[in-house]
């Protein structure tokens, strides 16, 4: 159903999209993208709860909530991410909202702007607003506009991060296209994920707000590089109702909410997988825990304890750290019920060491992707958690300094 | 007032010391660390907040609820923590104890058990209890046999950690001798801080617990290595009256007080600067906070951030991640109020980039030691926080695995 990468794309009606390359960027490399639904879309978006939030953030929020959830436009900027700029920062998103909002012939609040670079440098809006022309003259509706709108929104990512699925729903074919950027928390001063989904359906803000909510759950919000998160966040879902397909409560809601759930854990692997010097993707399990919410809490207290991640880098099955992870997540787990597998085979059995083969095991963390499951033996509730292993490379990038 | 390392040690009276070496270290160096109060003492203690506790831990916490807080004898042993070990590791806490006892004619429960060392492996009781009669035997007063004790009870630290203090109050003379382990979390399954304080003060365990939760809160509570916490960690404070002078409210228990901060904040300060890996130690000071918790909140979520740790590694005037994680702590920080300062040098004022001289600030973030300011514009709560930058070697020692 979802396909990804160089292959095949498919790609809902209703919008354009393009690039251009204004300067922002010290590689010179595209670093402005644009997209459109000429007749405007639905939308709904989530943001970074990070308390110091990016000027984009602050404004987008108030143009989704000024045109309650209609979207004419994004436009996104790479090299400066327009964070710790104060009033000025704010005038300079605004400012770009007017420009692109006049030459689209809309007012500037359904234009949404996202910035991604470095923080407390001023944004160089006239260089911004000097690309409008050519992604206004250069917007298409092709997998060729879709690709280049991926690449103008990277940072120290290594790869561009597409996803896309088509499914039938009564009668009808519904799609959803994903793009996004981040690979962990990045080269100075750099961070942010940002994440834009697109979808021909024919659904009220709401209705795409509840599903936006539901799918970032189970994928962008059970997902950790390095524990950090940025000042500049966001997840945007546009509708642009093309397929005259309603979301109905029933068949076609159920379709789409699962589409839009494979596009966002597939968009959400690309994302760990690029994560910064890893090595290795791990799918965490966690099982037998009373709620979604503490099964969360102790997968991001396993998956950001520096000791687990760089036990993972060295492929060393040490479940003793896993254990002491769950211990110190501060939910109130007996250790004499928690089993602990390394793929199929079990390392911990009611808190206590289980004998293992531990050459096999030592193999088994040499492969790129691989599972661990923890069971708390506390309730029901299951999660699967994606992280990666903190290496000396991500040390060396994130260190990496030149005066 | 406070003295170090291997300069002259003020040693209380009413304590003897001693060590051998049992073999439960791989690396043949003494393992076994002795403490004895052939009086008693009066106790206080500080454990773990770690879910997942060791067996000492859990015997230790019995034996001072049973005994009221008094104590006649620690016994520490190095190379195996003792935990995620079951019934079996209850056990084996049990027997040392009895043993000890034993050989002291005292009842078990007064003596205090601690570990170190791998996790889920099962005590070599054995070994443990032979090396008994020895460290009876050796028991000394003297200089050499503290140093012994803080020799033996070392894992991967690089150096013995001792402080010390001898005050004036009401005429009479009070000591205070501090000795720990720790250097962050640990190579392979090793972990755990252990902290011992002797003082010769005349207190009740209520008085001393009142003394110790204060010293803990403003040193060992405010200092972080990697985030980490273990499955072993414990501060024990142990009072043997022998200096006569009690502690009442007033001149004596403020003096008192200020000796046992004096010692547990040096213990503090060298468990920091033998960060696993660190180049630097951090002053990281948050002032203008509500209150100590949230100020603590606040240092944590900078302290523990991988990307603030990586800047500082790499000497990287970088404080847009600072104030990115004074924005992900959850405290609802205002960032226009937020300055950031590095030593006397203005970074960040208002939440924006201050101008400032990148070639200094890169210099200054050279030195061994430096202190950065966080002031919030939310109140008048101060806290100074110790921790340490995060580089490669700190990955290469904690992934280091050899099957």
């Amino acid at each position: 159903m979802s396909k990804q990468g160089t292959t095949h794309l498919h790609i809902p009606g209703g919008f354009t999209w393009s690039s251009a390359t204004a300067g922002i960027k010290a590689s010179g490399r595209p670093d402005v993208a644009f997209a459109e639904a000429r007749l405007g879309a639905s939308a709904a978006a989530v943001f970074t709860r990070n308390r110091v939030v990016a000027a984009p953030v602050e404004v987008g929020r108030e143009h989704l909530a000024a045109t309650e959830g209609r979207v004419r436009a994004v436009l996104v900027n790479a090299g400066n991410a327009n964070c710790a700029t104060g009033k000025p920062g704010l005038k300079a998103a605004r400012d770009t909202c007017a420009a692109l909002g006049k030459a689209l012939e809309a007012a500037p609040e359904f234009v949404v702007p996202s910035s991604t670079g470095i923080i407390g440098v001023a944004l160089p809006v006239k260089k911004l607003i000097g690309a409008i022309p050519e992604v206004v003259t250069e917007r298409s509706s092709g997998e060729g506009a879709v690709r280049a709108f991926a690449d103008a929104i990277l940072t120290t990512d290594t790869v561009p991060k597409i996803a896309s699925a088509a499914i039938r729903a009564d009668g009808e074919k519904i799609t959803v296209l994903g793009i996004a950027k981040g690979s962990g928390m990045i080269h100075p001063n750099l961070a942010t994920m940002l994440v834009y989904i697109f979808t021909d359906v024919d659904a009220s803000p709401r209705e795409l707000q509840e599903h936006l909510d539901a799918a970032v759950a189970t994928s962008f919000n059970a997902m950790s590089v390095d524990g950090d998160t940025s000042t500049n966040d966001t997840v945007l879902l546009l509708a642009s109702g093309t397929s005259r397909v309603k979301l109905k409560p029933g068949k076609a809601a159920k379709a789409f909410g699962e589409a839009l759930q494979s596009v966002c854990q597939s968009l959400a692997e690309q994302i760990v997988r690029d994560g910064e010097g890893a090595r290795h993707l791990i799918r965490l399990k966690i099982e037998q825990a009373r709620d979604m919410d503490e099964a969360r809490v102790i997968a991001r207290s396993i998956a950001n304890s520096p000791l687990v991640k760089t036990a993972w880098a060295g492929c060393d099955p040490n479940w003793g750290r896993i254990l002491s992870s769950v211990g110190k997540s501060g939910v109130d787990v007996d250790a004499s019920k928690v089993h602990i597998f390394f793929g199929r085979q079990q390392v911990c059995r009611k808190g206590m060491a289980h004998p293992f083969n531990e050459r096999e095991a030592h193999k088994f963390l040499q492969q790129p992707e691989y599972e661990i499951r923890v069971q708390l033996g506390r309730g029901r509730s299951a999660l699967t958690f994606l992280t990666c292993d903190l290496t000396a490379d991500y040390v060396r990038i994130n260190a990496d300094y030149s005066t």
